[in-house]
């Protein structure tokens, strides 16, 4: 529990946790070389050292520059340079050309987190004297979540630019998890429906797109009790779901045409046998492992194919709270790849492996409110065209999850660890 | 009501009814030349005769090559070239480009009309003798609401044709309505919400997107009275609403500044003053008229600079229904241009006048299914990333509209009769 | 040598001259229907009445307008519209939009052409009484070859258009040339060099470009006695000459793989046969033909799978200067398609049937100076990036030609009749 | 004379040759992190890390490879990673995803170049006792030459990689020249024309589109003295020449217009004052240097502008044949920028500083033919859509120079060192 920033604390926990939190990004890092913080391979990922350093500016533009009064900016150029999408506090650098940038250095970078670090700490250590001591801390808890959110796509990007690279360079060994409990059946869970609360309840850290909770009414539904996997994914592929229209959704298809998809990113075949590039290089497809790094439009053409269908976010919640949260396969467990579902009963996998694309549109709660502010950028303004995912990866931190909590990404988007698990009306 | 297509009738009425809604597609391209007749300014927009040729080929392939044994095709090529998007029956000709077609003439055009009436007229003559007279009734109520959409369109591609010329050609003379009752002043009403039916209830016509009628649960909310005036719009145009990223969409912001928005679409300012393209040509723009030709994003924008928010499309539905539906300003009034509210009491300008963005993505209701067969590409495939809007607009047939009828179109669409009604929560 | 423009003449000639080549233009489009004259399917295509029109606002914008006191303009609007480049007498509309006008109508651009004819007529009248009388001749004269130059892109366009459309509409019947004297063998003459002349020798009417007159060396070489044929040109496409990047230029490499390019443009292969997209409609290719539609990027891998080259414009001009003019295919035939080289002696085809790439880029000869004023940017600022083409074709006017015509592309420009004539070192 | 790839030297000699040859290329990136060696900025640029992997890559696959039995490669996946444009020879890694690779690392490019250094070395020790001695020698210059050209490319692209850079990271200290002579005022040399000599005429090495040496008939003709000047340039500039479209080619324009063009690439204006990126930083314009980083159709407008022209490639070669070949800014210099005309008689500053646009298209020379072998591909299918330069750069090595070199870029290149030197028709 000590690692999460989301639960309550002392003060005096806070210094230990910005420092754990901070620490696991660097330890993230530890398996690049200096080349790898640079490159930009798609618009969608950032450099390595762009996410060490933005998370850092976030810290530096919304708790060290309006409270610490002592602070002095490291570099007044990266104010603009390591804003993401802020327009309420300056002019960000083009996402597109984070990738153009050599400098500044990694060793550069590094130390601007140091500086960071130190007053932040500083401030930290003074916090009970501070007149505005409950708005720091609710700011560095989120900047702490927010830090926590680049640590996922830290992992993602790096596998990304790994992925480009004809070399496919390894950034962890490949660690087989105990393979004993394969093969478990997909099964249809029951829920039961009715009028059910959705959203965050609670006292501690959470987003404001989780908010307000409120009421919705729900049918009984089936909800599969694992993850779909890729033998079962492989099966789609080989019927020809890549080749017929009528499975996909209008604009899924167009995309499909457009950009040539007949498998999975990262899938490849050669000579009949496919295989996938993983965080540890190009590896042969495992039958029994969840399937990753699909589009929404590919989740849905599968789930009609099935005959069957996506769960709404609602129902994903409503199952989600009739169990305590399990263990997952998280950050932590330092595979950074989804595994087979363990046998067990009742719903598996919920939590961790990949990220569960609904078919609910991310919107407002009704009755939500973007908050005041430049931090007010932070959810509201993404509320169109993308699709909510649930549940957290092998690339989330554990502490950073919880059943509220609402991911979203564009329908076409697949470099997160994205799944699906299916759902049926009942 | 004998013109509507979606009121119950007897099989009598089927081939007058046939009649009058080809009839009118024909009677509103008569202001055009051969030469508009061939335009496509845009991959959204089709040429005028590709649109009579397209509604015509709905009947034939849906209804008579499958139903109607003694049917000869009148060019077996058209069945390619006007075929929109069904993928299930054969290889669509490709949308952008529609506009490099300068055969069929309009006179072919016309004479494959006339050979579809033909055969329809034919086949509904001994409709009673069919073994499958109902599913072939379903389908004609089908192609004939089809055509209606069309018949939207077709005004809405002409507008589009004319504006991007130079000339300002004219399609009507402008017709000015009664002035007498302007300057309605905006007023909130206040609905009750509570669990509340969404969807459609009857038993005629309805797309199948409508339904499952389903429960909703809702709070109180506000709505206001009547649309958004052009005078409000330009408040807000001259508040720098344009300028102000805060106020913005992420996905919003960006398509501004990509394509130099600063006003809605067909909006001109010349020496300060602002002037509007309409189909009766350039016309000043008057300040009571509503808003209309906005996307989602800037009808969002407005809504967030005027500190309110859009009406859900379940809470429309819910005001909607508790009115009759009223009389508005619908195709058939001629004036294909929105009019200013008229002094009245409670909701005005539900109906006609402009379609309203709703703050809801388009998605299939609980328990929604995708028919079976080609039409079932109808509606379904397109439930993702588009908007819903509601209510109709100076473009829709009288005939077609419905309290449940749900439109939907990119939140970055403009060239529809769009506008936006607020709400805001109790 | 009454239809030529560019021969000596009377005053008196003037007129009928001018009636003459104007109503050239308007023959050419007597096969059209309203909808043909509209359409634009690539930036590179003016619609039909765009041309009509354009060639009636140069004699407006650089006769009537400075030189007739009592022109009245026809319509304001059409300064703009209709201008094509020239950027020092207004903002031309932008070229690729041409295709969105639907307005003004044909009929309204034939009124357009009867009012510009008609004052231009009534100066011709009266140009012996006029101070400018030389000047006014010489743009009329220049007014003259411009509309023939129109003449040619009016049937390369029309083509182009007619091609994009899968049904393939014909614009004349195809009229089968004598067959008697086919299977002309490819010999090479053999032309001398030395110290010779190029550019134009005379004291009729020549573009700026083909001047100054200048001496250039030319070692001895070889030319083949007739152009090369689609029997010849189908050898190279099956000995997988469009596979093979060694047989390419750079540039040329990279726009086949863009564009598939996989044979000449209007080629179609359906189950092994070759047939080719005419002015008569799709047919059987015919293998006697010179090839024809194709960019120089082939022209020039032709030559290198032949182990030959393309001639530099100075051997072509030298080599056509020890000939008269023969008779050719030109746009008088009617036949608007190349015909196959009819038997003969010495160098066949240099005149007419297609346009031959040159290896020489389009440059300025020694002292060429842009003229004075607005029709200082018909051809100079052009000089950059494009090839040379020679001797005309079958859609260029008989009497526009001369052996110092230098027609000018780019090198991926395939939509002109452009074939190639090999050359050699000797 | 000793660094020199070029002139004549014993066996001896190779192995130290190429040792100096390879050494500069790596002093080159000294100043360089690792970070640096990866950024590409634009297709035109390559990252560092890739040149110097790619010039060790020729020597490998056109040298060891066919002619060193021993040779074992370093790392097969090299062959169609470090492939430039190569087709003959396998696949080459696309163009523009070369920023895309982290990996190899830095240090292991390095191990790449000394792994390929060992076995050149020892082929050259035994190359006496090889029977392909003299092709090998030919492919070892020829191996040099296109190191350094590769050199000169090291310095471009990692100027245009800092200068996107809002940091402005800096290469070297600024050196300033010495100042005295400065001012030297623009005089017109008249050179006398006739039948004159072109193209390469000696026995050491040169490329293969510097021959054959053929006479051509040059007109008299004056040459500037200088270089055009910052100064002179921005007198055009200021005179509004980059809005006046009559000044420049049409597609020049075009691209102005396209990419908002304003002044010479690296030039930034800052309240009224102009400041240009160099490899020493931004900097002050300096009034006296040469404009430097201009396209072709820049170059051309300014001439226009001028009333004067750009020199023909022969005119300036033979201008050039008239002196001795001047000590001039070449690489060595280690300014790393072109400085100022000192006081001087006649033609100054000809060697060095910038490459001279000339008018002329890169084009083959009479008699030309392309290589047999993959070396065919170095310059030949290049021969259009390019113009000619002359005279090399202050990023170009001294001894890879000769009056008869002929560098070639696209029109609208700008990266590269490139000026202009005006002339006149006499």
């Amino acid at each position: 529990m000590s690692n999460s920033p989301n639960s309550t604390f002392s003060l005096n926990d806070l210094g230990g946790l910005f420092r754990r939190v901070r620490r696991q990004s660097e330890l993230l890092c530890e398996p690049l070389i200096a080349e790898d913080y640079v490159v930009q391979t798609m618009p969608d990922v950032s450099p390595p050292k762009w996410h060490l350093a933005h998370v850092s500016w976030f810290f530096e533009t919304f708790i060290l520059i309006p409270f610490h009064p002592g602070y002095r900016r490291f570099n007044r150029q990266f104010h603009d340079l390591f804003n993401s999408y802020y327009q309420g506090v300056g002019t960000p650098f083009p996402r597109p050309r984070r990738g153009l940038l050599s400098r500044p250095s990694v060793v550069e970078v590094y130390r601007y987190r140091k500086h960071v670090d130190r007053f932040v700490e500083e401030l930290i250590a003074g916090l009970d004297r501070q007149p505005d001591c409950e708005r720091i801390q609710q700011l560095l808890i989120l900047g702490l979540n927010h830090e926590q959110q680049h640590q996922e796509l830290l992992m993602t990007d790096i596998k990304h630019i790994f992925a480009q690279n004809p070399l496919f360079p390894c950034y962890c060994e490949q660690r087989h998890c105990d393979k004993q409990a394969l093969n478990v059946d997909l099964e249809w869970i029951k829920i039961t429906g009715g009028e059910v609360n959705q959203g965050y309840d609670g006292d501690v850290f959470h987003f404001d797109n989780e908010s307000p909770r409120h009421k919705v009414l729900l049918n009984d539904f089936f909800l599969a009790n694992r993850l779909i996997t890729n033998a079962e994914y492989l099966d789609f592929v080989r019927d020809g779901g890549y080749q017929n229209p009528l499975l996909w959704l209008s604009d899924g298809w167009a995309i499909l045409q457009k950009e040539s998809w007949n498998a999975p990113l990262y899938w490849q075949e050669l000579d009949g046998e496919w295989r996938v590039m993983t965080l540890s290089g190009l590896q042969t497809l495992e039958f029994d492992e969840p399937v990753c790094h699909i589009s929404y439009y590919e989740a849905d053409a599968y789930a009609n194919w099935a005959g069957k269908r996506l769960p709404t976010e609602s129902e994903w919640e409503h199952a989600a709270n009739q169990g305590s949260i399990a263990r997952g396969n998280f950050l932590e467990s330092g595979l950074f790849h989804p595994r087979p579902a363990l046998s067990g009963q009742g719903l598996m996998q919920m939590f961790g492996d990949v990220w569960e694309w609904t078919q609910s549109p991310y919107s407002a709660y009704p009755g939500y409110r973007i908050p005041e502010g430049a931090v007010g950028e932070y959810n509201g303004k993404f509320m169109c065209n993308q699709m909510v995912l649930r549940g957290g990866s092998c690339a989330t931190p554990e502490s950073h999850i919880r059943k509220s909590y609402r991911n979203f990404f564009y329908p076409h988007n697949r470099w997160q660890f994205m799944g699906l698990r299916l759902a049926a009306d009942a």
